[in-house]
């Protein structure tokens, strides 16, 4: 009956704590980072972080101090131990210590009892594996305790074959998502679509795993990191691998794509586009060192001037930067004044769409064009009241920013900025969609797919471009996601009917599924539909009588009535201090409650597991097929550029 | 501010119904069956159903009779209308007339005020399209009004490239749950997998889309058809578009693959294996035509004899039919002895594992294991005493089906047969893992992964034999879904701590999401844990202490405590008669209440909206990259196998 299947003793050791954990990758009392299974490009810079725990109390506890005499080895395969000061020629760093507490689980956490841990510490800054192959780095501790990180170093070609990437990231976007919005905007006649999107046309699909280096969900800087650097790590943390420690600014680093294709092509150009601020996470990823993603003035400080702190790779900011989040970058008695500080170093400065449009080509340029997230595509062209008495012009003065670019927009002048710039020796450029993930939070899903369809409208535009500049053929072009949200449809609803009955149970027989399902009305054009340009879809209508009945599988108490919030964004719960999230009423009136089953102090839907899309073109594009983990997007795109620098 | 789009008056006039509809595929009141945008292979058959509509009351209505005089011609590209029986060289079929009712939403419902449609209707039956290129069918009606059908003959190779074709369908099954499965049952250390699962390792990906012809949902009926068939059309039918008569065994067929296989290579081989019962839709959609896959005695007596109520292909059943659904296969007063029959036919006969593994592989051989579905991998391999008290043994006695195959059993030993028969002539076979879906309908998830796991450790297997058999070279394989279901993982639950808390709400704080949902718990082992097989990769438990916090995005009432159901499958919600479906308080004792979000009448999950993911390796995988249509799947395979038969 159970062919190949038996009983048996404990496989693996192991009491891995869950909800908590003492840290992160490191699940002995001795740490190494990067820690076992790190992957390398070949010359990529990192810095290395050692701990040796002595845990107080909690199931772990011991006695003694932490070990302040612990040994570390690098070992080439086949080779000997060789002790790290001697491998990277580099000095024996001073120890440190500090200690930290956690928590082993929930039942702790409710009875305030945490667990102290004693550590003492090394870093050994800025080192690099120049040879491919495996290693064995060693932390000898306590004695006889060991703890070995297996690495490799990827033995890549280093012959560059892409002149250009071009990077997408739409943030939070799934399979599931691009489903959806190719339902509201392309016209289907049984079953057969007319029309293609942009991304249904790329020549190879893959799938990458989005998770984090010690948790399965993970965030967008955790996210971004993987795809930037080729290293996972923990949640909110950029371009470091998280040690105990709790300055935000001290965790071990490694090099980014953009520092490496500046540093190996001093006459390359990188610019930055998200409809987010810019200090968010995604963006950010492509500067930032730090464990701390809301370290927002250290990220636009990285943009700057790079890192200031540690010696590290010469960055001297990207040649374009177009986004959002004004209150980062103006005056405060923290923070400096970045627009005067940019402004000095060369870059043109765009605070509207005008600017942005008149901007030279021939500068630097940063644009930024209001405060908090860019207004979504759908308040910028259908509900475009919800624009005033935001308050939100980029130069911290009270009016409303209303002449504001998209995505296409500030992607398409990025692009004739780095053309003019570094036509001979290549750019690289991330574009993201940032917001297709901050509506699927507020579960708004209307806003969201209309943020990936700005999303696909500015790959079809770029694509487009690129062959009118001659650079299509020299240009990687990749979309992909940094995570997912469980969203998905499941039928339609009339909502004529939702409306019209009484009570909460009655309103969900609006929902029609399997043959009730029937197709899209989103496409079909009535006395107020919108018109778009040849080869530009989006929906002609938003609010047809029959919508999606669409929803995320994990939530707050909300309410819903599957209807477009025409009066601005989505907030489904409000906070009660003392008894965390409930539905809020005046989000969804006319519809019914919905229970939430995340935990309480969770007032948005969060990301999830599922494996997201990539869908590449140009050179290396056959790279991207299949399935794979996020930081081959990294490596793949490192071997495209030819960023692998061997050295014997 | 809004550069591409302008308002502007009706582009398409319309007004389509959508929670019904007046006969899908016909929003015109002439019908054409296939419809407009049909693709077709050449030399597939099929027939042509016409219909002239005369509503009687409600929004369409008109006054008369509905025309009895239309006329049906068909316009070759460039050529001139030729009336279709000069075309196909078939007699005038005779006139039918019928009348039907339809709501045309749910208030016209609540009020009992349908609308009666009058029909006159003719059929041309088992015609075929040899030349490729554009046609138009169109029907003239009521005088002028004319309905046109553009009809595409593909222009495929008709040289062929595989000699076996193995296509796993695992039925409801997305990428999302695939990521879930890789969660529970490979080893992950620091972020990277050091185990693969089967589909991971596949060179090619792709996404289709399932939608219907009529409805953005599918079932698994209409996407069996459309993967085997080319042909989209409506839920709930197979192999048939659906016409309005109230016969569901008259409505215009088309040809599938397994069909055309035999007709063009009558000693090559086709084998059915499915773990639903056989009469269940994803099976049947390889010899059934009907409107109604409710229609189960059609579906088997169509595996043993073919259609015999109008003249077809010539079909003479499959050479491996293995599932289960026995009380289909027993005599009753109004249908057959099928085992008596199919021993009669030269089939040999299995009813347990045993008997599977001794059938000569020389016959033919139909095995069917037990009563319903066949019991899922988590009971048959981890809680088999859910096996006991079933009284489902295959042959109609009341003893239990203890000694049951998998799909792994029954797969190997169709392809030990198929290629002991057809080694020569090469042979087809359809594999379904298809309580995927039912136990994802059922909010299962711990069920539907196993299946999951299961349906990869299969495909794991079938690569290993036909490498044996010195077939794989020759062998297309295709791995893929028939629709999805809302799935995702968004976190882990703390079972302990839900189970302690009393109240519903903060029962939800046992949810870490994020950095708190730590590492999967499934693959560590503890003191029972399960062992496998080398390469053979499922959770070492299913029961930890931290559970995934897991959910589908569209559910009828029910209960959730995030932990595996040991003593059976899950019942979420029961029906009270007057007032719809509640929660099952049994069904999850320690959990809390989630109030739905589906129709009352709906006790289960449902469908949704989202591509699918298709893994190809083997001759013509290239085909399979990139994003298309689910009946693409069905061209590819033809073009593959060689089967467009093109004449002048």
């Amino acid at each position: 009956m159970r062919p190949s299947i038996s009983v048996i003793a404990c496989l693996v050791s192991s009491a891995l704590a869950q909800t908590f954990q003492r840290l992160g990758g490191c699940p002995d009392l001795g740490c190494v980072f990067p820690p076992d299974q790190a992957d390398f490009l070949a010359g990529q810079y990192f810095d290395i972080r050692l701990e040796v725990h002595s845990p107080v109390n909690g199931s772990e506890a011991r006695t003694g101090e932490p070990d302040q005499d612990f040994k570390f080895t690098i070992t080439k395969k086949d080779g000997s131990p060789v002790p790290a000061t001697k491998y990277f020629k580099v000095d024996e760093p001073e120890l440190e210590s500090w200690n930290f507490t956690w928590y082993e689980d929930l039942f702790a956490q409710d009875a305030d009892k945490p667990s102290l841990v004693n550590v003492t510490s090394k870093i050994y800054r800025r080192v690099a594996l120049y040879e491919p192959g495996e290693y064995e780095a060693t932390l000898t501790y306590y004695g006889n305790e060991k703890t070995v990180a297996n690495w490799l170093v990827r033995d890549l070609p280093s012959k560059r074959r892409a002149k250009n990437v071009v990077m997408f990231i739409g943030d939070g976007m799934t399979t599931n998502m691009i489903t959806a919005a190719r339902l509201i905007a392309h016209r289907n006649i049984n079953g057969k679509y007319m029309t293609k999107m942009a991304l249904d046309k790329f020549p190879v699909l893959g799938h990458q795993m989005t998770h984090s280096m010690d948790s399965f969900i993970t965030d967008s800087a955790n996210s971004a990191t993987a795809l930037y650097t080729g290293h996972k790590t923990t949640v909110n943390a950029l371009n470091v691998y998280v040690d105990s420690s709790s300055d935000p600014f001290d965790d071990p680093k490694f090099e980014t794509i953009s520092e490496i294709f500046r540093r190996r092509y001093p006459d390359g150009g990188v610019g930055i586009v998200s409809t987010a601020f810019l200090a968010d996470a995604t963006p950010a990823g492509l500067a930032a060192h730090t464990s701390d993603r809301g370290e927002y003035d250290h990220v636009i400080s990285a943009y700057y001037e790079g890192l200031t702190k540690y010696e590290w790779t010469n960055w001297d900011g990207p040649d374009v930067l177009l986004g959002a989040g004004a209150e980062d970058f103006l005056e405060t008695d923290e923070t400096r004044d970045y627009y005067n500080l940019f402004s000095e170093k060369g870059y043109s400065l765009a605070w509207n769409k005008t600017a942005l449009h008149d901007a030279p080509t021939d500068e630097k340029l940063l644009g930024v064009f209001q405060k908090s997230n860019l207004a979504t595509w759908l308040d910028r062209n259908v509900y475009q009241a919800n624009l005033l008495n935001q308050s939100n012009y980029p130069d911290g003065s009270d009016r409303d920013a209303e002449d504001l670019p998209g995505l296409k927009d500030m992607t398409l002048k990025a692009i004739d900025v780095l053309h003019d710039r570094h036509s001979e020796d290549g750019w690289f450029l991330m574009s993201e969609a940032a917001s297709i993930d901050k509506q699927m939070h507020s579960l708004d899903y209307d806003r969201s797919l209309g943020e990936l369809l700005e999303l696909d409208d500015t790959v079809r535009a770029t694509i487009e471009k690129l062959k009118d500049l001659g650079e299509l053929d020299d240009t990687l072009i990749i979309v992909t996601a940094d995570h997912g949200h469980g969203f998905d449809v499941t039928g339609s609803v009339d909502t004529e009917y939702l409306n019209a009955q009484e009570d909460d149970r009655s309103k969900r027989n609006a929902v029609g599924y399997y043959e009730n399902s029937g197709l899209s009305q989103y496409t079909v054009a009535g006395p107020n539909s919108l018109r778009y340009s040849e080869g530009v879809h989006f929906p002609s209508r938003w609010d047809p009588r029959y919508t999606l009945h669409s929803g995320v599988v994990a939530f707050p108490d909300h309410r819903e009535n599957y209807q477009v919030h025409s009066e601005g964004p989505r907030t489904p719960a409000t906070e009660d201090k003392k008894n965390g999230y409930y539905a809020a009423y005046k989000d969804a009136v006319t519809g019914f409650v919905v229970n939430g089953t995340l935990p309480l102090d969770a007032g948005q839907g969060v990301h999830s597991l599922t494996d997201v899309p990539v869908f590449a073109q140009g050179p290396c594009q056959e790279l991207f097929g299949g399935v794979y983990n996020s930081i081959d997007i990294f490596f793949n795109m490192a071997e495209c550029l030819g960023l692998s620098e061997v050295k014997e």
